[in-house]
């Protein structure tokens, strides 16, 4: 570890923004977070990252770069945030640039969930592979996709949104207006509600006890067949989205972690069983489906690690 | 066209074998076209294929290389088919090997629909993009993706197979088991037996007079809704597919070629409006839909072309 190099990563949610060191894999020292609330613009916000961003460079005078994930749409190669799924006034900022001006560090910015993604495999659970997807389940469903052993961008930077694959081309309609999205259907908000919905038509189910799929992980554990009926549809549907991703990319794994994967092979275990039904049986032979490594750092991370292999290439 | 290197592409399909020498975008000469039914093994086939691939060389010299599409799974990387679709005893064939003892020359293989997609990206419609996909659209739904700036094969050579991306989890059940495969739905013959079911329904219809694309194109042309109703459900379909692409890979253009796509507008234009209607406006506004420029000849100039370049990596 002692030959590694510092950078920091910083990690971009809907509701806080967190900072740290990182070397490797490991935290050395994490900020205070922000609360992204109560910034009202990005100018705001980078105000107050600024502060956190000074603060751990003094402590840590060989950081050499710094690296950011945001929620929404950002071109990398062009620096900029072109807009963000849940934090309002965030169109085209050049927010490499605002960053390289705070800390006076070379800066990289990326989308979170390719962050995440880029953290699994230089440092995670898909290390060494060319072609992978890693995604995280959360209120969103999240991915970034590795092909021919590179982050794929896509033409707007806007490849590895799995969580709006269609599952049902007449299905609900979802945040772009398209139909089907597999996260309108497994997020943790329609898990939830779709709980409820189905707990308030037994007797013996109260569906105010419903609130997290914490609760509906118990729920399965304890013998509950409506729970378990629910994790096996939760997995036959993210399965198709997994399926189609197959089959467009070929990848050697998928990488699964956020919220609902901590339910483990109550979700695993159903989910392979969808995959090896409908994957030509020498290929799903060779198709790995792996927890995440890096849990909810995987973020921080994986910018931070960005920023650095940035610096090297350029 | 005085400079550009003379190759021999090769294109296998389930009923016809084809070779040409090929320049460029252009085909120089073709030879008779061998009928693959008439082959039972792979080695009566390629015996076929000696012998007029020996006949292009003595007519032309300075051919350089042989490049050869085969409809399904090929390890390009190895040369080898892993296994044909619909011609049976296609297993492990060290393919590449074969056609580099049988004329002398260095080879490369690929899958069919890679190829086509190679013609279109390196000399056709999408030359010059880094992001894009081609479709062919037949009796199957093929296709290749470039990603990047190079194509995409994943893992085992098995990318691109958008032909099996599912567009409903609980659809019918396709080639491996999959549900809601999309070719299952827009395929040549699922299209014209969905119009035949529906034209037996009706009393100014006979189901008999459908009996391929160009019957239901005329039809639609002609003012029949139930013609109009088809392709308006077969575009619906298909940019559910594209959709699907268009959030894991996010293309500069999709390429559409092949059968079904010469209806033209008939498709094209409510395909258009399916996707503006669920992508986000601002990516929308940057995506193409283009219409493939080689025609049929597209698997034998990719397979060609993809032979010179892979002898210029080598």
């Amino acid at each position: 570890m002692e030959n590694e190099e510092l950078s920091i990563g910083v990690d971009m949610g809907g509701t806080s923004l967190k900072a740290a060191v990182v070397c490797g894999a490991e935290i050395v020292q994490r900020s205070e977070p922000v609360n992204t609330r109560e910034c009202n613009t990005p100018q705001e916000l980078t105000e107050r990252l600024g502060e956190k961003l000074r603060l751990l460079r003094e402590h840590f005078p060989a950081v050499r770069a710094v690296g950011m994930g945001l929620p929404g749409f950002v071109d990398h190669e062009r620096g900029t945030v072109d807009s963000l799924t849940n934090v309002p006034g965030w169109y085209n900022v050049p927010i490499r640039q605002i960053l390289e001006e705070i800390c006076g560090l070379p800066a990289s910015v990326e989308n979170d969930a390719n962050c995440m993604a880029y953290a699994e495999w230089r440092l995670g659970a898909a290390q060494g592979m060319r072609d992978v997807v890693c995604l995280t389940l959360g209120t969103g469903v999240g991915a970034g996709v590795v092909a021919n052993g590179q982050l794929l961008r896509g033409h707007l930077g806007a490849a590895g949104e799995i969580g709006q694959v269609s599952i049902d081309y007449r299905g609900r309609i979802g945040h772009y207006g398209n139909r089907g999205a597999v996260e309108d259907y497994i997020g943790n908000n329609e898990l939830m509600r779709e709980a409820r919905m189905l707990y308030a038509t037994i007797p013996e189910g109260t569906s105010a006890e419903m609130e997290t799929p914490v609760h509906l992980e118990n729920a399965a554990r304890a013998g509950c067949e409506v729970a378990q009926t629910l994790w096996d549809d939760a997995a036959r549907k993210l399965a198709t989205c997994l399926l189609n991703c197959h089959y467009i990319l070929n990848p050697q794994a998928f990488v699964i972690g956020g919220g609902i994967s901590k339910a483990g092979e109550l979700l695993f275990s159903p989910l392979r069983r969808y995959l090896r039904t409908q994957i030509y049986p020498p290929h799903f032979a060779k198709l790995q489906v792996l927890p995440a490594k890096l849990g909810s750092d995987a973020g921080i991370i994986g910018a931070a690690r960005l920023a650095l292999d940035d610096l090297s290439q350029n």
